[in-house]
């Protein structure tokens, strides 16, 4: 047995994996206890230092994954995902960009779905979806844009604040899309100077919404659409079989018809 | 060949309609842009020359085909959207109607829309979703109606800017279907003054979001019966074939007399 | 031919009922138009006039129907919506009670749905709905009822206006319901004095959509039961069919031999 | 009969089931009376003395069921809720922490649902839903530590109210989940002095409302996946029937080979 062997044996070992993941929760823990001023302040040093040895220990993980799997580490993207919160943490460790390595280092709770498969398989049929509504997506994004121009050119001096240039135009268009105080705070603010602006946010709200509730519905009758089609296949299979039943009673037939002429 | 027939070979070709839609981004982009003063006021003449430009091809795009399919160019609902929008900015280009004019440029950015397939059949999914759900809309329209001319002579006096005619109360109605304020903007202000207004708020919201929810779980179920008709029609055929297994088993029946006969 | 079966005849004719439908909308134009006091006021004498001629005509149609239908007249739940509105704005006519003949008078413009056999259809199908929601209803009742003692005895001394009481705290816990203001509105007033209240509140929401939304989901699940049921029913028929198949060739395997008796 | 039996039967009579729901309505009643000062105050010694009564009939009727079941009695979720609500009852009877038996008094309500099969079974079936769901529910609870911590660092300042530590920004992104006064509470006054903050409220609910559509999606599709799974094990017996039509075929080759051969 190769030392690479035993180092793969020891690295796939469920005990090293259920280590991993104490140590992510109790580094997601230490991250939530910072937040508070009271408890951070003192022991400063000490959450440094925990804080330092499980980077360490995340680290040297990565780099026997990598000796293990070789290339071949970087073909899943869990890996690539934990080599580049890793790497990120340690690049960014020294720096000046303090806030940008605090998201590095809250990023590497997520980490937990990495390492438990029921999380990731769950993340995994989440990221599947994506495609299939890809293409809603992009005549979403259409619609947006056109009606965050429409929004800019028409009632970008009544609202500066909601329409003011495309850029909060879409962020204000997003919030109309979620419904929330479309009209009491945007709406009749607009429409006490724009008589036809009801026009603008009614056609808005109901196409965004047909398109979100098709999009939902579209996904359910695909989905059922493949659970149908296993039926379906069983069916076809069978009908081949029975259709075979008409040539049968054909056979049969003629078998009566040979006996008939005989016992004639 | 003659010159149509290359003609419609031409504008048949990919590359054309790949040219038409990276158009139709630019164009998109550009008009985005303008939004920006900063931007659009320096290079105020370039603007102007690119947008001609981009509507002159767009023109000749539908001169051309309409030369190669002549009048069946206006059977297809796509085309006569993309002659409609370019018909309407020529005609409106030098006119005061500025805001109309802007309306149409922004709406040739749908165009990416009837050039690119796979958006195409989505937005054609979209209308074919409209019919089923026509006559739910019909008993949507009686029933905002209706509440609209209670909402008026019972609240128009209490709160004319939500109330004041039926005009205001359908748009007030419209912002109480989507639950956004309907307490804490217009009913709690009328319920202080009409103690039994909850009954009209209340029953409204219950009727309009049961009906809402209705039409949804329709339109599911509504295509998961067209999933299992194609089962059912697979199944009455198996049926079918299978009903004749009886009729085969008689005829064995009678075979095996015959020979039972004759062995004796 | 007796005077009754012409009768039947006439009011059965599709033109009756197109001559009554366009009355009801005429009559649903005409209560739109009065709620505009300009329109109203000039033309009040027309508006009464056409008023008492409609329901005239109502009342001669309901009338001539219950001779026609006699008492099996009452057996339809749409006659009895019509007699209600016609018989409440008779009796009501010249009482005090205006409001209230004002709502039957609205509630009239509701005979569109009665007269239309598609939309009667569509409504008939949102009534069959109720019954197998009925029991979630009455969870749901329970849940408000639980939740408005416990909002009345914990914040009816900090929020009276939202729990001052019973009556008070069912209305707020519907606008929860509906998530409208719920935090802004009333959780973060009632939140700043008392540290516990977000248990009160997030399970309520929790709860409340939880089994808003199985109620959903098992409306869908119900129907594609049904659906598939159709499908099982077949699915059987065929299953006793083809259980026959082994017993035709263990009968084809007797032939066989029998014949292979005789061969010998 | 022992005296035990004749118990058992008496405690199985649906009369008493009937009896006991009875009073558990009257003590519902009697509770939702008692938070109207104006009912409670002068009666005050009849609602405690009811309240009494009805406490010593359920502390009776649970130490019966006791003595008939035995220990088998704690096997059943629903006695152990009764158990609970009882002995609670009884506990906290004189003690100061009056709010808390209001609590459990209050909660004697549920106890309908106890005693109702039919709202037991609606009940059972929602709490069956939840492990299914767990899992969803965990990568939620990953998502929402891991915004609270960011949104505490980056927030805390800014609106202290909303994010100034992790427990104050759970219960503002739990706000902000049920979309409620998102923008116009929350983020448009942080939006001011953080311009990025958008990444981090538009994300949020983006990703927290894809995860719960996709839930609620694959709730239905299992449920799809469930009733169809009982389809296709008829189709399976079925295709196990008429696969042997193919050898049915041939045996009967060989039959007619068999005449064909004596004949000639």
């Amino acid at each position: 047995m190769t030392s690479n062997q035993r180092l793969r044996r020891a690295i796939m070992d469920p005990k090293f994996t259920r280590f991993i993941t104490t140590l992510i929760i109790i580094n997601a823990i230490l991250i939530g206890l910072e937040t508070f001023p009271s408890i951070y302040e003192p022991y400063h040093m000490v959450f440094t230092i925990i804080d330092f040895v499980i980077l360490g220990i995340f680290t040297l993980e990565v780099i026997l994954k990598i000796i293990v799997h070789k290339t071949s580490y970087f073909h899943n993207n869990w890996n690539i995902f934990d080599f580049v919160i890793v790497a990120g943490s340690i690049i960014l460790y020294s720096t000046p960009y303090v806030s940008v390595l605090r998201i590095f280092r809250v990023l590497r709770i997520f980490r937990t779905i990495t390492t438990v498969p029921t999380l990731r398989r769950i993340v995994s049929a989440l990221f599947m979806a994506i495609p299939t509504i890809s293409s809603v997506l992009l005549i979403m994004t259409i619609i947006f844009y056109v009606y965050a121009i429409l929004g800019t050119s028409f009632y970008g001096d009544i609202a500066p604040e909601y329409f003011g240039n495309i850029y909060l135009s879409l962020i204000t268009l997003f919030q109309i899309f979620t419904l929330e105080s479309w009209a009491s705070g945007i709406f009749r603010p607009v429409f006490a100077e724009a008589t036809w602006s009801w026009l603008y946010f009614i056609s808005f709200i109901v196409i965004a919404t047909f398109i979100m509730i098709n999009l939902i519905v579209g996904e359910i009758v695909n989905n059922a659409q493949k659970i149908s089609d296993e039926i379906d296949e069983d069916t076809d299979e069978i009908k081949e079989d029975t259709s075979e039943i008409h040539e049968l009673r054909k056979e049969i037939r003629e078998i009566k018809q040979m006996l008939q002429e005989k016992n004639s």
